[in-house]
């Protein structure tokens, strides 16, 4: 664990070095750079482009070669933050005011395309990096990825919607929205690294399984957890009837008049009807279902991470970054 | 003329097919597929993705090796039409509802973003039918237009916030919103083609022009056209508080009580202060101004085509679709 928590520092260090860089070229402007410097300055545990330098390292390339690919990870996963913000009405975002509250909508609308951009943008450098064979190869993922990200989000709308979904849809927006850009994070850096398409293809299947585990937990928090650590107010997913696999697994169970309970919640938020849904919740055994369902993702993903081959030392980093994205506060 | 008018009908048939035979394939979706099928069907000219096919057979190319790119090209104009009509709160695109305001901001947001993520997606096809290296050339070009646009569409969102901007700041809006996706249009068509740089780069700065043209002309419309075939509300523009050259000029000239007479359109659609606005627009020049400067960059385009090397038959084409693109309606 201290071998990742130094490794991790050395990533976050890189990343964060490349871009305040890059960011310093562009010409200051308030109502583009300064709220992208804002968003990206909020910290967050940089978990995606960690992965990807991690991953590159994993199958025996240098970290460096990976960065501008963990970039364009780190300013793409933050586009979609800003625009899903935007769409599900969201009020905080890492313990401040969400982009479209603090800007506005025109500015924080145009902030999140230009994040999607600057990530194409960045992923250009790969070129003199690693040569345009490879620097394709990335590309090609991320953009695949980007219209895969666009169908979840259609899925995540649509439940809101109709408040009608099964565990099966929740899945799929869980592999859409969350898991895939964790398979492509750990696939890009091995491509960067040099792997092979075996490897490279098994690093993302166990990241895609461990991206569903860490997306599910995730959702157990914003119920279970404290709003300081979460930056996200308790119960916020219900209030903006997120499709999660607790709150679907409850309503295929509970009976009309609980469902009208919930359903109080939804655009209301109200402490006392949170806390009641919550309790419904654990009457039908939801909260335990979704955190069993976390743990055989989890199990999988690690099985398929302890067959690929690669550095022994930085398949333990990867095990360790696996349980403390998912195990953390369990 | 006629020449020019049977290539174009050509082409457009050729990406109207490509697109539907993509969209086929993708699982119908009443908040992805359906507002992006909505917003492609409702026609338009098809200009830049003509222009790229163009550009392709200039250079001495097959239009179908530009098929893809001008599908990405068209993709990524609709994407930030979708968008900008949020950000500027229009009602009416093409006539009809604007996406936002038929589907809702959430699923209008997440459409914009799957156009432009399916921009990138279909650029991926380009692998195969011009090898790695002309297709990762093109994707390099839309990914550096995609950032200047959201910096041109920040730089729009502060005139609307201050009122206050240059000839000159207006000038750079009009190259990063409108001019620089001619002219990438214009050399993408060419690298699909396999054209040297130089010709490549030739016709990207003749386009350039002609697109500045073509915007200061849709302005010009916007004021003196009529609204059907328009699509738009006259003065529209003024009332969202759009930077053009002519309220630019015209704010620079007038004085105070003239320009509180233009401000009373701001977010107030009164059919009578637009007259009145364009009344004043009209005392200080501010319309003929707006005409002459593109005249000037239309024959200044006119004039780096002429001296671009390409198929003659192709460049006379070019050169009435330039004509037809600027002097509609003159």
């Amino acid at each position: 664990m201290e071998d990742l928590s130094d490794n991790l520092r050395r990533y976050v260090e890189m990343i964060e070095r490349a871009w305040w860089e890059r960011l310093k070229s562009r010409e200051p402007s308030p109502t583009l750079y300064e709220p992208i410097k804002d968003i990206l300055g909020r910290g967050g545990k940089r978990l995606r482009p960690c992965l990807c330098m991690l991953s590159c390292e994993f199958v025996g390339g240098d970290a460096a070669d990976a960065l501008p690919t963990a970039l364009g990870i780190e300013l793409f996963h933050n586009f979609s933050l800003v625009h899903d913000d935007i769409e599900d009405g969201s009020r905080l975002r890492r313990g401040q005011p969400t982009l479209h509250i603090k800007y506005g909508l025109p500015v924080a609308v145009n902030a999140g395309d230009a994040l999607f951009a600057l990530c194409f943008d960045v992923l250009c450098e790969n070129e003199r990096l690693l040569g345009v064979e490879r620097a394709w190869r990335i590309f090609r993922e991320i953009a695949a990825l980007s219209v895969t990200l666009a169908e979840g989000q259609a899925l995540d709308i649509l439940f809101k919607q109709t408040m009608r979904m099964s565990v099966e849809d929740v899945i799929e927006i869980l592999h859409k929205k969350t898991a895939r850009l964790f398979a492509v994070s750990a696939k890009c850096g091995a491509i960067a690294g040099g792997a092979p398409d075996d490897i490279t293809s098994k690093l993302g299947n166990a990241w895609e399984h461990i991206g569903i585990a860490f997306q599910i937990r995730d959702d157990v928090l914003n119920l279970k957890g404290s709003e300081e650590e979460y930056g996200k107010r308790i119960g916020e997913d219900i209030y903006e009837g997120k499709p999660t696999l607790i709150i679907v697994h409850c309503l295929a169970r509970c009976n009309a008049s609980e469902r009208r309970e919930i359903m109080k919640c939804l655009g209301n938020y109200d402490k006392e009807a949170i806390e009641n849904a919550i309790r419904i919740f654990e009457k039908h055994h939801s909260i335990e279902y979704a955190e069993k369902c976390a743990e055989k993702y989890l199990q999988e993903g690690l099985k398929i991470l302890n067959k690929t081959e690669g550095n022994e030392e930085m398949r333990q980093n990867m095990i360790a970054l696996a349980e403390f994205f998912v195990e953390r506060m369990k």
